[in-house]
């Protein structure tokens, strides 16, 4: 997979790109990450890219005419544009999914007081990393490029994803490690004995009291299995 | 404000101090972040800070006992601790507000499987950036000091903010720069004439509009005044 990052600040990608597992699939070819400063599709003696909002206020404005040289410049048929901005479409593990899925995916970073409107026409989708206000598109660009990098083959052990938060739409059951008693606090019994059948079904059932208590909207569409069922009655009885 | 950010990859952070607003802020004295490689609280001649979970699976689990020494030596009194998890509570803009707040915040950033379970006990709040998963903490410890940066006094000048995304409740109403024509798609004509008054109603409209057609939830719980009331009509009558 090709992804592309357009951004008027390249080198704030300089830690994310050599460290970890993202540089490690970088280095194994699994991904190919390449970051440009679109300023250079400016046209503009002094290289400027925005200008002060038609119809006033503060700040600057990302000029279209710049964005579509970019475009023109960068992608391709199997380029899938991204634009990052508060005002698009939650991004979450399902729209993951799909962009890991694509052959090239193209981010745009914006900054200051955003892009001109007629940007969006531009680009095939439109995301938003959360329900807060950052300084720039850059950080956006990195939750993305981490969470589909991930997902791809040989990037990390498929073990290693396969039970994580929302990857199966609940929250991750509580993990413990040694020491097994540390400040008066034990491990669960349960997760010594060595009894897979009782710790899957503890892990499954501590899986869904999570869920319940701290995000009951993950359950609200979901079909439950009949164990899954019976589980969250006991959890409700216990909770109540 | 101080921040500190207690990580196993320092690196990553790099490009995120040294750029753009972020570097201001800290140049200008506004905010002071720390990096703290936690690494160093291993306690163990390998510097393990991980093992495998009990009960079996994939991954690494992060040892309670390194991060509670880690939190020991690096915190206070007025030490307020997230734990960056996916298991936490959604992170949005009312909660940036409350962390603009504070003195010092202190952001914990997993790896591997994420946390022994009793770390949770050791933290103020646990946050989660969104629905999705990532590779580790960083990316979203660099999203929360960055939205939390932006609000401080002199950080960003504040005709800047005021206006921006979620600030007030709504998605931002679009802007325009020049060029005025540009392929066939040109600036609307009320941003053009200079009527203030005009401008003001009908970026309150088209901000009320993006978040009725893309973001109604953000409308559900929003006392609307008399004005708003009124465009919000005008515009479900427009968008049938």
């Amino acid at each position: 997979m090709k992804i592309k990052i357009l951004t008027l600040f390249p080198d704030m990608f300089n830690g994310f790109l050599s460290e970890s597992i993202i540089k490690r699939a970088i280095d194994n070819n699994v991904v190919d990450v390449e970051i440009i400063d679109y300023r250079i599709y400016s046209n503009d003696k002094h290289n400027h890219v925005d200008d002060t909002p038609c119809g006033g206020g503060a700040g600057m404005v990302i000029r279209c005419d710049v964005i579509d040289r970019a475009i023109k410049a960068n992608c391709g048929d199997s380029s899938y544009i991204c634009l990052m901005t508060p005002q698009g479409e939650r991004y979450n593990e399902e729209i993951t999914k799909e962009l890991a899925k694509k052959d090239e995916i193209v981010l745009i970073c914006g900054h200051y007081e955003g892009f001109d409107e007629r940007v969006r026409g531009y680009v095939d989708r439109e995301l938003s990393i959360g329900d807060y206000v950052l300084t720039g598109g850059e950080i956006p660009a990195m939750a993305i490029s981490d969470s589909v990098i991930r997902l791809l083959d040989n990037a990390i052990k498929e073990e290693s994803y396969k039970d994580d938060s929302y990857f199966n739409g609940l929250l991750e059951y509580p993990q413990y490690t040694r020491p097994v008693e540390y400040n008066g606090k034990t491990v669960p019994e349960v997760l010594l004995n060595g009894n897979h059948k009782l710790i899957n079904e503890y892990r499954l059932k501590e899986s869904l009291r999570k869920t319940y208590l701290r995000r009951p909207d993950l359950l609200e569409n979901r079909v439950l299995t009949k164990e899954e069922e019976r589980l969250l009655n006991e959890i409700k009885k216990e909770e109540m």
